[in-house]
C-alpha cells in the first residue's frame, strides 16, 4: 500500500501521519512544490513580528520529525499530471527533471493560492518592489527580506481580514506606521460591524491608520516610494476623494481561491470556483483518489457545501482522507467555520453562521447583542465580553455565536462551548443547562455565552409573553 | 399569586429574580435568616485576601438592587415552621418576635451548613479562641475581627478542598505562615491524585506548608495560641509519629451537609443524608412546595441522584423552581460536576466523572492521562496543560475530563467545552470532530482537549488494532 499526498501543508501531512498512525506498514510519501513541508502558514505574522526570531521554528514538525515518522517527502517537486487510470503522478523536481511517482492511494492537498484583486499595477509590481501577497513561507522570505532591504517606515495592508489585522499588528510591532484599507465597511468583515468596529478601535488605539470602506484602485511607484491609490466609499454610497498613500512595502491579503489545476487536469470535478468535490468521507468522483484542506469544498453543518478554507478544517479532512485511503469509513462531520484572531490586545471568535449567511440557508435568525463581565467584578481585572447570539425564531436553534473581548477573558474557549453546542444541535435557550465551570476570579455563576443565551430568549419573546423590562436573571 | 423564597443565597434569589422576571404582577418575597441577601459566597477568599477590600462588593446585587427589581425582603428572619395545609411560614425576626407569612407558592432554599467533623476541640472552641468555621459572611466578619485581634503570624487550615485551599492562598496573601492539613493522600480529592499533586506543589511553591494523610484528632489551647494536633498516616497505611502545630488561626473547611432540619419538621422526604428530596422539575412530593440549592438532592446526568452542593447548579435549581412555581414546566437537565479553581498561579478544573465514581454507576471506564501546549509552542508563554480524560471502554462515550494548567491557559473555559460535549453524549474520539479556534497565539490546530481524545483512543485501541509508537496527529 503506497499513499501519496500532493501538498506539504495541513491537509497532505495530516492525511500522511494519519496513515503511519493507523498502519505503520503503510508507505507514505509527501510531495511538495517547496522546501517547507508541515509550516505553520498561521504562524507567519509572528515571524514577522519578531515573536518567532527563527523561522524554522514555525514548523510543526521538522523535516527529520516527519521522515522519523516513517513519511517519505518530495521536496521542491511539483506535481504536474495526475494518470487516474495508471495510478501515477508526474512531476518535476527542483532541477526541472521530471519523476514518476506510482500510488496506489492519492490524497489530493493542494491548497489554495492568494487572490490578486484587479488593482491597477499588481499585473507588474512584486517583490522585488516590494509588494508582496503573502501566503508561503517563500512568500515570508521575501517579505523578510524587503524589510531588510528596503527598511521600511511606512506600510499599506490591502484588506483587513485575519491575516491583514495580524501582519498590522506584526508591522507595527517592528515600528512601523501601518494603514489597512478595506474595501467594505468594517474591519473582520467575517464578524458583524458593530465587533468589528471594537476591534477597528483596537488597531487605531496602537497607532494603526484603518481605512475602510475604501477600495484600493492602483499601486505604484514614486520614486523609490510606493503609491497606493484608493477612493473611499461615503456613507450615501458615492465615492470620496481619492487618497493617495506613500509607503516602502504593500501587502495585499485579500483571501485565497482554491489551487487547482492539476485536480481539473486529472478530470477531478469542480465547481465554478474551483473547489475539488468531495463526499463526506473525502473522497473524489475518481476511484482511490481522496482530497482535503484549502482545495476542497467544505461541508459546514449548517451551510451544506461551502468554500472555507482554514487550517483547522485541513487537519480534520487530512486525517479522514488518510484513515479512509487506508480503507477507513471515518465521516468528515462539518465545519461552524470557527474562527478566532487576536489584534494586540483584543481577541475576536465566531462560529457558526450570522444573520445575512443564515436567512439563505432557510433559517429565520435573530442576532442579539449583549455583554458581560469576564468574571465577577468585584475580583481585580474584569473585563467586558462582548458577544452577539444568533439563533433561529422558527425552532430556537443556536445558528452562531460572536464574541470580543481581551486576551484574558478567554473568548477564544469560551467560543468552542458555543461551537460544542451548535455542534449538538442545541436551542439558544437550552445553553442555561449546561454545567458550565465558576469561580470568581474566571467566571460568573451564569457564564457569558449563558448571559448570553437569557438575553436573547428576553428579546424575541413572542408578544403573548412580553419581555419584562431588564431584569435577567445573571449574576 | 404570593411566591415566597426561604434562603436568601444562590437557590432562593434565582427562584425569586425568575418569577418576576417572568411575571411582573407576581408578589415575591425572600426570608433569609441573616442581613445578607444574595452574597457570592463563593468570594469570602477574596474579601479575606484583600482582594476586595469593602465585603459589600461581594454582593450579586445590592439590597436596592433586589428592592428595585420588586423582590421583598425579609432579612435577620428565621423560618421556624411550614404548615403546607394551611399555605403559611412561621418565623421570627431579629427581635424575637414570631411573624407569620402566607404564600401561594413556596422555594425551600435554606442551603447547607458547614460540617464540624470530630475532632476533639472544636466542640468547645469557637471564633472567640480563633478557630473558626466559614460559609456565611456572619462567618466572615468574625474571621476578619480574628484577623484584626490576633493579627495571626500562623494559620492552620483543616481540609484541602476548594474553600480550604483558596484560603491557604488568601492567608498567605495577607503574610500568614498557613498549614493545609488533609486527611486523605491528595489536596484538592475531587481530582486525581496526579493533578492534586500538581497543586500541592504550587501551594509549596508559594509557601503553604502542605500536609496530606494527615488526620487532625485535637485542637486546644497553648497559653494565648491555638495547638493542633494530628497524626499522619504512614505509606504503608499505619500511623507515624504525631505532630502538633502552634497557631494563631484555625480554619476548619472540611464540607457541608444540607440545612434541612425546617424541611423535615414540615414533613418533607429528605435521604438519610439530610437533602430535600425533589423530582426534575423541583418540587417536593408536597403541594405547591419546590426546593432548590445545597439543601436538595441534585440529579446529575451520569450518576442519577446525588448530593453536590455547587453555587451554578443552585442558581440553575433555583431559577427552574421559579419558572415552575409560576406554572412552568421547565426541567432540571443534570449537573456534570462542573468545577474549577483558582490555586496561586493554576486553575484546576473537572467535569464529569472520573473512575472511582464511574465503575459504580455501571461504567467500564478508562482514565487516559496526557498534555499539551496551550498554544503553540513557537509563540512566546506557551505553558503545559495536564488533562486526564474519563471515557467508557464498552460505548466510547466521554465521561469526564480534568484539567490543571496556568491562568493564561485558559483550562476554565476548556473544561467547558468538555462539559458540553459531555451533555451532549460524544464519544471521546467525536471530540475530534469539533471545529474549535485556533490562532497561534491562544491554541493548536488540535486543540488541547482533542489531543487528549487522540491520546485516550490511541491508548484504548484493542489489541486487534494495536497502537503504534508515540505517533499521534497532534499539533
Amino acid at each position: 500500500m503506497h499513499l501519496l499526498a500532493i501538498g506539504g501543508s495541513d491537509g497532505g501531512i495530516s492525511a500522511a501521519l494519519r496513515a503511519r498512525e493507523l498502519d505503520p506498514a503503510a508507505d507514505v510519501t509527501v510531495m511538495l512544490a517547496d522546501a517547507y513541508p508541515n509550516f505553520s502558514i498561521c504562524g507567519i505574522p509572528y515571524h514577522v513580528s519578531g515573536d518567532v526570531p527563527d523561522w524554522h521554528d514555525l514548523a510543526h514538525r521538522s523535516r527529520d520529525d516527519l521522515q522519523a515518522l516513517g513519511i517519505r517527502l518530495l521536496t521542491d517537486t511539483t506535481a504536474r499530471r495526475i494518470d487516474v487510470a495508471a495510478h501515477q503522478v508526474t512531476a518535476t523536481d527542483a532541477g526541472g527533471r521530471e519523476l514518476a511517482v506510482d500510488y496506489d492511494r492519492l490524497v489530493v492537498a493542494t491548497g489554495a493560492v492568494p487572490v490578486r484583486p484587479p488593482v491597477a499595477g499588481l499585473d507588474r509590481l512584486g517583490p522585488a518592489d516590494g509588494v508582496h501577497l503573502l501566503h508561503t513561507m517563500g512568500d515570508t522570505h521575501q517579505v523578510m527580506a524587503t524589510l531588510a532591504s528596503r527598511r521600511p517606515e511606512r506600510a499599506v495592508v490591502v484588506g483587513a481580514g485575519y491575516i491583514g489585522l495580524e501582519m498590522a499588528e506584526a508591522l507595527t510591532a517592528r515600528g512601523i506606521a501601518v494603514t489597512v484599507l478595506e474595501a467594505l465597511p468594517h474591519v473582520l468583515p467575517t464578524l458583524d460591524g458593530p465587533l468589528g468596529d471594537l476591534v477597528a478601535g483596537e488597531l487605531a488605539g496602537h497607532g494603526v491608520d484603518v481605512r475602510t470602506a475604501t477600495s484600493v484602485t492602483e499601486v505604484g511607484t514614486d520614486g523609490s516610494r510606493l503609491a497606493v491609490r484608493a477612493t473611499p466609499t461615503t456613507a450615501g454610497g458615492g465615492l470620496g476623494a481619492p487618497l493617495e498613500l506613500q509607503a516602502e512595502l504593500v501587502l495585499v491579503v485579500t483571501g485565497v481561491t482554491p489551487d487547482t489545476a492539476l485536480a481539473r487536469s486529472a478530470g477531478l470535478p469542480v465547481t465554478p470556483e474551483g473547489a475539488v468535490r468531495v463526499d463526506r468521507h473525502m473522497a473524489t468522483d475518481l476511484p482511490d483518489v481522496y482530497a482535503a484542506g484549502d482545495c476542497v469544498l467544505t461541508h459546514h453543518q449548517l451551510l451544506g457545501e461551502t468554500y472555507l478554507p482554514l487550517g483547522t478544517t485541513a487537519h480534520k479532512q487530512g486525517r479522514i482522507a488518510g484513515e479512509n485511503a487506508l480503507g477507513g469509513q471515518r465521516r468528515f462531520e462539518g465545519s461552524l467555520g470557527t474562527q478566532v484572531v487576536k489584534v494586540f490586545d483584543l481577541v475576536a471568535a465566531r462560529t457558526g453562521i450570522r444573520d445575512d449567511q443564515a436567512a439563505p440557508a432557510g433559517f429565520e435568525p435573530r442576532t442579539v447583542a449583549s455583554v458581560a463581565d469576564d468574571h465577577k467584578a468585584y475580583y481585580p481585572g474584569a473585563t467586558t465580553v462582548h458577544v452577539r447570539t444568533t439563533g433561529d425564531l422558527a425552532t430556537g436553534r443556536l445558528l452562531g455565536v460572536q464574541m470580543v473581548g481581551t486576551i484574558a477573558s478567554a473568548v477564544h474557549k469560551r467560543v468552542d462551548t458555543a461551537a460544542t453546542a451548535i455542534h449538538a444541535g442545541l436551542t439558544v435557550d437550552q445553553l442555561n443547562d449546561l454545567d458550565l465551570s465558576y469561580t470568581p476570579p474566571l467566571g460568573s455563576p451564569w457564564d457569558v455565552l449563558q448571559a448570553a443565551a437569557q438575553r436573547w430568549t428576553a428579546e424575541t419573546r413572542t408578544p403573548s409573553a412580553p419581555a419584562p423590562a431588564a431584569t435577567t436573571t445573571t449574576d
